[in-house]
């Protein structure tokens, strides 16, 4: 017999700062949200939720949108149900490459039947537009799919030109922002993208099993144009929009638990509001930037910090430094988790990110003293404190300062002497 | 704008009381469970808990085998996922159908690339063997697939027969065990059963959002005999079963809260212990259908009671009762949700789970004392506690007495007067 009738013990793991690529740490008012007993999915009360789910995904993607709620699986299922719902078997897809997620819509695609097109960047880099220009003048297409950010590279691609391109060509664009959702602009309307589709472990705070997605009429009428059925009942996005209207066509058991997460953190973005929140994940990045240049360590992809992730610092591994026991040392003696990197890159960078309730100032100053002392393990030296005093400066510079907390730790008097 | 700038309110669904036939009640432990603090998914903490997952998965399918883990989706993402795993374009798949998720199976089977002989029951029935092998006698066969609760009948599948018949043709069995893992025995390596999909709603009391399954390693040699390439990447049984390996292959992020809610529903299956699991859902069912026999309602599907589900009770809705009616007013005035039907049994029968937390003496009590109510609101007599009574009798009858809170709920004593 393979099962060990050991003890099953509570469920009482280790606590974790997680500044990695995501998931981001749950927002606790997420958590709380989701300890809420269930209802059922035909419930008026339910379907009520799901309405404001809607609304709420329409705010987080800046759309008007008929269609705007979440699949039920992580980011990964989102891109997989866009593409397999949009894609008839032999359909031109041009997909662009820069980095590991664009490598996986590639995969995706080509599973689902398409004729991939693939047109590859340099990893850290953009995409050129007039690489995708010239793959779509290459022949009929009905889908572009790009990837808006790359977090294996910690690239920022710029939607818009591509967008127009697109509908140069009568070809649809679909833009993974499966980390960029609910941390940087994600403008689907004024950026003309057809297809959105976002996770939610990532600027959203809330646990991973979700993706959000929303698309426009356009991709509404290609999903009732196919000729074909679509290949997966599961991930149908005419099935899944059908339940997620006022049909209520029966698909899946609706995830009640992560549909409650997503409405809060959903919820929370829209009380923090999108300017301010915005600026939260760029001020903490730069913090992060500034401390981890003090430690003596490359950003990767600095180049062109223009096309940077706000949310998720790309370092080099600097000579001589054992990129996996640094990871190990900061787990074990500090609980901080940061990320390690893919394929090409694998060994060669750290990914920090600084997302949703991750971005605090606490986090990021505590990291960059831990990684000051795991590095000086090492054998790499920085000047003491000079990653922590070059972020505590950034933030300076931003207005931002740690909370006076001299008169509440201290003691509470012991009356007059 | 579509946005609807108005206040989005805390969470505060009203309380139900949940007997329709899925999701049931989370189990309150599994909900605190869900409120732990994430771990990154290559944490060693967080591959230990998958560890231990598997290893409940296997207690609970009553299994050793290598393969047993929690596809990260509802149970119809499991069903999906073994049919497209499984099936290749062109290969012949014999599919049960006595009611909706045979239906279901078809379905996906077709959308699948598969060719698909449906093997057509009377809905309220099981299948009869001897069609299945009648079938199997037509044509080599690639899969068997049947559905082992068939939760839109009541009905329950005996699947040793089936698994014999399926290995005699050289064919898989894949059973769709969504209602049934953690209601009744589900004895997957003593069944010869080759790939069970299982969900968390049901008899396990986790909410909606995985669906566990376990497959033994002739199915794992049909997973890596493929010519093509599967044509799901986020439902490919072979990356899943890489990913839940100590492999740890790269693939989707783990739905961390949903992998804890799962363990402790789980936890609690074991600390139960399978038999006194079995028999309480088997008590309350059985108390309920006393119950509900003596407000004068007829079970549908009496006829072959060695086959019903033992916590799902199918009613027919009697002469000049308005089925939907019934349903609101029980929801609206006690907070009571019970199913209703699909199909031909649309407006027909109820259907009332007593599932996982579900299943408590109270429930059932409550039930039946507002279903009498309701009833006699629609013009239909029954005498008057009977429903309550026969249920108590049947609790009594099987040793079972309401907790005597008789001090408990009295005051605490005003001393000696």
């Amino acid at each position: 017999m393979v099962v060990r009738m050991s003890h099953f013990g509570d469920l009482l793991p280790g606590a974790r700062v997680l500044l990695g690529p995501g998931p981001s740490m749950a927002d606790p008012r997420v958590l709380r949200a989701m300890a809420t007993p269930l209802l059922g999915q035909f419930d008026p009360e339910f379907t009520l939720i799901m309405n404001e789910v809607m609304d709420l995904t329409r705010f987080a993607f800046e759309s008007e949108n008929l269609h705007a709620y979440p699949v039920p699986g992580t980011g990964r299922a989102g891109l997989e149900a866009a593409i397999v719902s949009l894609v008839e078997p032999g359909d031109r897809v041009v997909v662009g490459e820069c980095g590991r997620f664009g490598l996986l819509l590639i995969e995706i695609a080509e599973r689902c039947g398409a004729d991939v097109v693939p047109v590859r960047g340099e990893w850290g880099r953009i995409l050129p537009t007039e690489a995708i220009a010239a793959a779509l003048h290459g022949g009929p297409t009905k889908l572009v799919a790009v990837v808006h950010g790359e977090t294996s590279t910690g690239v920022l691609q710029p939607l818009e030109p591509i967008a127009r391109l697109a509908r140069e060509h009568d070809a649809l664009l679909m833009a993974d922002c499966v980390v960029t959702l609910g941390g940087s602009e994600v403008a689907v309307d004024r950026w003309g993208v057809d297809v959105a589709v976002a996770g939610t472990q990532k600027c959203l705070s809330c646990p991973s099993g979700l993706a959000p997605v929303t698309y426009n009429a356009r991709a509404a009428a290609a999903l009732s144009r196919r000729r074909v059925k679509v290949r997966s009942n599961y991930l149908d996005l005419a099935q899944l929009g059908d339940y997620w209207s006022p049909a209520r066509f029966n698909h899946h058991t609706a995830p009640t638990t992560m549909v409650y997460g997503l409405r809060e953190a959903l919820r929370a973005f829209h009380d923090e509001g999108r300017d301010a929140r915005f600026a939260r994940h760029r001020l903490h990045g730069d913090a992060m930037r500034a401390g981890v240049q003090k430690l003596g360590l490359e950003l990767f992809g600095k180049e062109a910090p223009e096309h940077r992730l706000p949310f998720l610092t790309p370092v080099v591994v600097p000579p001589g430094v054992d990129e996996l026991r640094v990871r190990r040392r900061l787990v074990a003696d500090f609980g901080i988790e940061i990320g390690a990197a893919f394929g090409p890159l694998q060994g060669k960078i750290w990914r920090i990110g600084t997302m949703g309730a991750s971005a605090t100032r606490q986090n990021v100053l505590s990291c960059l003293a831990a990684l000051e002392h795991v590095l000086r393990g090492e054998g790499w030296r920085s000047a003491p404190g000079a990653g922590v005093d070059a972020a505590v400066a950034s933030y300076r510079d931003a207005g931002v300062r740690g909370e006076d907390v001299t008169e509440s730790l201290g003691a509470s008097g012991i009356g007059r002497v």
